[in-house]
């Protein structure tokens, strides 16, 4: 037994013919006095196994009750490196629980684990040099354009009526299933495992609720133990046509109190979100194009919020699928530079179907390697970045007082028509207020007093002036999000730093604290 | 005397020393039976004015009243090639009075009168090759970045307190002004010209509400029988901080009831509009970034809609005037394939901060020539543009009637996730909606069934289905908006047309009635 590894016991007992999904099996599993209790499953050919992630190292006895008997310890050795346990929520990011931080920059593959090997080698072995570190793929498969090819397996076994029967999942589905989640972990590629989505022609989206909370079930006394995975209850949660908000609250709860590790859990939207200040939802997966409006998000949800979709980088005659690289990448940094997360995907329609974004294969586009350059970015700064509060439109929503506290920075001519910018602003209906910020946005965030971060998108500013704090010191870096080229334009700037700038279109500026 | 073109009687008096602005002279022009009065101003030396701007050809009989007393009556010529009356609104396009189509294409020298000579020649110059039909100026000299030098002249006299008397307009100024506008309209310009603006430190701005009356007045007697002028009650009415919003309201109906013609009549914003459904509001003058929403505002209004400061085309270190060329162009496309229309500006600052936007001088942009190609395609189409309806959004604003006769033409499928669409955007928080909006949005206007279009935009599609009248036949385009280069793609499209495409950013589908 291993820390932050999953660890299994066996055991063999009777075949069974019917009803495996919910057996009477448990063990419960105490390490430093505390005690947590797993439930089991059948995993087919009379073999019945316990999974059990241990999250501290020293001494953990345990407890197998139910179908069967069984008692014993282990000792739990010290995480090997590279082994980080689970990511959480810390405030609004996330890190291991070793303390690690984690960035995401995610792909999505949605329907991987239907596609035949051949087609999930090829994936894999992409995933494998690419640089996300996040996947977001489907329990069920996928019906929709582009994705009509029949799974090899699925995930239950049939009634005699045909319809699928909650009660018998299908252990070969699960077991290539699993192997295929196990292999993209051991790559470093956290998991956002969907579980429920509507495009759907084989009834896997229209179970009863009573077959859902079976399926979750199953699910999760297998996959729980694995640390690399997050639940994100469903893709698009309100195309779902047959479940209603309060099943989706029923599945929420079910996952949240039958996980005994607490993984991350989300449910991702096509229109309306799910709200995410719901205290079992651990962050915001959203789909949306208004990212300017991500730092009243983070605002209000106080949780990391990651645009799960945002379009893909394609070419099909979709919306949703035919934005350029170009337009990729600066999506990446407009939510990095808005304090959030960004998730890729990708639609260049080939002769065999194969996009990327559904069912993998091999990555076309010229978006990935600039996402890469920018996780480099991030990942080598002292710390996560929360959105720069500021902007006259924020300024406008404060209370009076605090407008004045804000405004007393504010010098001469300026304090007078900043007064006038609050009040007309106020006065502004909320849709054309926020049409005006999606238009018209500084994309700023900061690590603190360690970094600063503008990312200028479409701004040819030919100047720019830095509030940096006037008591440190800061290395200041221009960046070409294109081209992947960082050029130092200071080495020890402070205070009101005035930048010359070559007025393009497409830079960011990073500011570092050094010294 | 001509139709469409200012008329003049002039008469010899005493010469005034002090309080000309409002002398007691009128006239009153009987032309078909129906009569005009107009208020005549001194004009210096001794020299009484009163202007008409005939709109029928005919016989006119007048008489003059107050000050002096003359009779007479004039022949009316019709109006002579290239002379089309004032401008006019016409539901939520415009026209001149003779009913020729004006599509403003609209640049901005928001001081161009408070220049040298020299330099207003070469502005002039400048206009005179450039594409633009309509040039947004101020009567008022402006005190901003980049603009900080001193006017030739002012519009008043000094009192012997230092203050503006608007007793005593200065004649040289408004002789000057007078001959600026009349060059400008003279190459087929119409000038919006700017009544107030905030950015003033001479006191302009800060008349009391008595003054700006009298100003109002003195201008109105002075310039209405001019037909190439549009009233801008202001440039951002809301950081005029010495004047409330009863002072625009007042200002407003004083234009409006002192202008015998009925010149067009807008007030501009910075944050929060003026409200265009005002009775004496001929069209909205937007400034916005927020192009998303012109369908809403044009079928709000039912008026014009012109997005008068959308960011200019520059290298400031602000956001207002940093925007490339390309975006420059494309906010152009975008909103004349929602049915409006854009106003230009350049902002590149160069040693001697002469900026375009302000002051004049040469353009140095990219966008003017390609903002031509647009005014060259626009004018050739066989009418103005409206809005498409269209979009699941739009939809989800519906009545649950219009959204069941609008699902009438979906099929299969899709008629159950359209409904899906629409009950969860109707959730959706308004901000949040209005944001996704930004994001995601289909450009596309037509004129009747004689054309239509499409802006792709940032979509790369790959291919494009229009949804084309089946009883038609269409010449279908291809424009490229940056290279200025039209393909055609098909000579008799009809119904449902699905098109190739390259896959691009920056590309338009324009789609016209052959036969």
């Amino acid at each position: 037994m291993r820390q932050y590894q999953c660890f299994e016991l066996a055991f063999q007992g009777p075949e069974l013919s019917e009803n495996w999904a919910q057996i009477d099996l448990s063990a419960t599993f105490t390490a430093g006095g505390a005690s947590k209790t797993v439930k089991g499953f059948y995993a087919g050919d009379g073999k019945y196994l316990v999974r059990y992630l241990p999250e501290t190292a020293g001494e953990v006895c345990w407890t197998v009750s139910g179908l069967l008997d069984a008692r014993g310890s282990e000792i739990c050795e010290p995480a090997q490196a590279g082994d980080h346990g689970l990511v959480k929520a810390v405030e609004t990011h996330f890190a291991f629980e070793d303390g690690t931080l984690f960035y995401p920059f995610g792909t999505t593959v949605y329907a991987l684990a239907h596609q035949d090997d051949a087609l999930v080698e090829q994936t894999l072995e992409t995933l494998r040099t690419a640089s996300f570190n996040k996947v977001r793929m489907c329990v069920f498969p996928k019906d929709y354009d582009y994705n009509h090819n029949e799974p090899p397996v699925y995930a239950f076994e049939k009634k005699a009526d045909g319809s699928w029967d909650v009660a018998r999942p299908c252990i070969a589905f699960w077991d290539r299933f699993e192997t295929i989640l196990d292999r993209i972990c051991a790559m470093g590629i956290q998991v956002d495992l969907i579980l429920f989505h509507p495009y759907d022609r084989w009834g896997f989206s229209r179970f009863s609720q009573e077959e859902n909370l079976v399926y979750l079930d199953y699910l999760l006394r297998r996959l729980a133990a694995r640390p690399g995975i997050w639940w994100s209850l469903a893709n698009e949660y309100d195309l779902c046509g047959a479940k209603s908000l309060a099943d989706w609250e029923g599945i929420e709860a079910f996952v949240a109190e039958n996980d005994p590790y607490g993984h991350l859990l989300s449910n991702h939207n096509c229109f309306c979100f799910w709200d995410a200040t719901r205290p079992n939802v651990t962050h915001a997966s959203l789909q949306t194009k208004g990212l300017t409006e991500i730092p009243r998000w983070i605002q209000r949800y106080q949780k990391p919020v990651v645009i799960d979709e945002c379009c893909y980088e394609g070419n099909l005659p979709h919306f949703w699928g035919s934005i350029s690289a170009r337009e990729m990448v600066n999506r990446f940094w407009r939510c990095i530079a808005s304090g959030s997360y960004c998730t890729h995907g990708e639609t260049f329609l080939a002769e065999d179907e194969v996009l990327w974004w559904a069912r993998g294969g091999r990555l076309k586009g010229e978006s990935p390697e600039r996402i890469a350059f920018l996780r480099q970015i991030v990942e080598a700064l002292p710390g996560p970045l929360t959105p720069m509060p500021g902007g006259w439109v924020q300024m406008a929503l404060l209370s009076d007082e605090q407008v004045d506290a804000a405004l007393e920075q504010v010098e001469g001519q300026w304090k007078e028509i900043a007064r006038l910018f609050v009040k007309s602003i106020r006065r502004m209906e909320i849709d054309d207020r926020t049409a005006h910020i999606a238009g018209e946005h500084e994309w700023a965030a900061h690590a603190g007093e360690e970094a600063y971060l503008w990312f200028n998108d479409r701004q040819c500013f030919g100047q720019q002036t830095l509030p940096l704090p006037e008591d440190k010191k800061y290395r200041v870096e221009l960046i070409d999000v294109w081209n992947m080229t960082r050029q130092v334009l200071r080495e020890d700037a402070s205070g009101s730093t005035l930048l010359q700038l070559p007025g393009e279109e497409g830079l960011a500026v990073l500011a570092t604290r050094v010294g």
